[in-house]
């Protein structure tokens, strides 16, 4: 039996990721409730993004353009590239703001599990961007995760040919304001055996 | 300044109900990361119910039709409506499905700090269906929160002035399954109060 228009729609916001059924359910009524005031600009929002909104070849980033706005602007540092698994973390970077260099979005973090192996990332492009750019430092910014830091490790292993190239990761320890009876196993170990001499 | 495109989609997202800003930036990277396989079919969905849904009439359902698909079964027991607050109520009815009679979906419950008086509920549209057709029995299935029982209360009132019409409203005491020592007080005195003689 085909499924009516209703099921469609709920079905079809229910694969949005972090939505349940339920939740589904509700943001379609509320869509269908008031269908001029709520899902017609909706429907003219995910159109306009659909045309408007394009992959930056160089990053990996998403805007209006191609290169990207960050890939385009003379005034950021073009020797630093900080590789980060998402446009999400790239913009946790941005809203904080204290970096100016170029980012590199992966796309994700190798996982046997989700089937993510390291062509599945921009991998071969970080390192064209590397070989064709005069590049002096690659941070890694991946989660502290098994996927992230085994990502890590699978990508300072391939940036090691290059001579000159700093390749860093993040500092691991205690987050600001965290309090130590509160930390995990894991942390509480990295921040001890990475401790530091008060200068 | 004009927002761009992203932010845009982000600031639509979040405005759906459940929503807040985080979960709608992950939403639309989800539909952003693979234009074609996740953002064009939920447009697609959302342009057909734009398009194919519409509103009972009578009721207040959501279908294809008006009168709707439970309206106009001639199967189902027109002397009596379930009155519901909401269409996701008139969903739990049928999905359980031991209620063969009509609905009447009134759009809420009356609310001061919503702004919800009786005019912004189908309740003359209640009224005159009572009016127009053989109608024996008006359950009340709302909400046992204060809006929904001053709902309940308001509607009594006005179909007071039907004979022959019977208006009755849910059972209220302790859920099944539930434990008498988890119950809040409301519960747990409305059940003392409401007890049934064991026959």
């Amino acid at each position: 039996m085909e499924q009516s228009p209703i099921d469609k729609l709920i079905n079809n916001i229910s694969k949005l990721p972090g939505l349940g059924r339920r939740s589904a359910q509700r943001i379609a009524l509320f869509l269908l409730k008031n269908k001029d005031k709520n899902l017609s600009p909706l429907i003219e929002t995910l159109n306009i993004s659909y045309n408007k909104i394009i992959e930056c070849d160089d990053c990996g980033n998403i805007d209006m353009q191609n290169p990207c706005n960050i890939c385009t602007n003379t005034s950021r540092d073009k020797s630093s590239i900080c590789v980060v698994e998402d446009v999400s973390d790239l913009w946790t970077f941005e809203k904080v703001g204290f970096y100016s260099g170029l980012y590199h979005v992966l796309g994700g973090s190798l996982s046997a599990i989700q089937g993510i192996g390291t062509d599945e990332l921009r991998l071969q492009n970080l390192i064209s961007r590397i070989e064709k750019n005069k590049v002096g430092e690659i941070i890694l910014a991946l989660s502290t995760t098994m996927e992230g830091q085994t990502t890590s490790f699978v990508i300072a292993d391939k940036l090691e040919k290059f001579d000159d190239l700093n390749v860093t990761r993040l500092a691991q320890g205690i987050p600001m304001g965290g309090e130590v009876h509160y930390l995990d196993e894991n942390t509480l170990n990295t921040a001890f055996q990475s401790r530091k001499k008060i200068t």
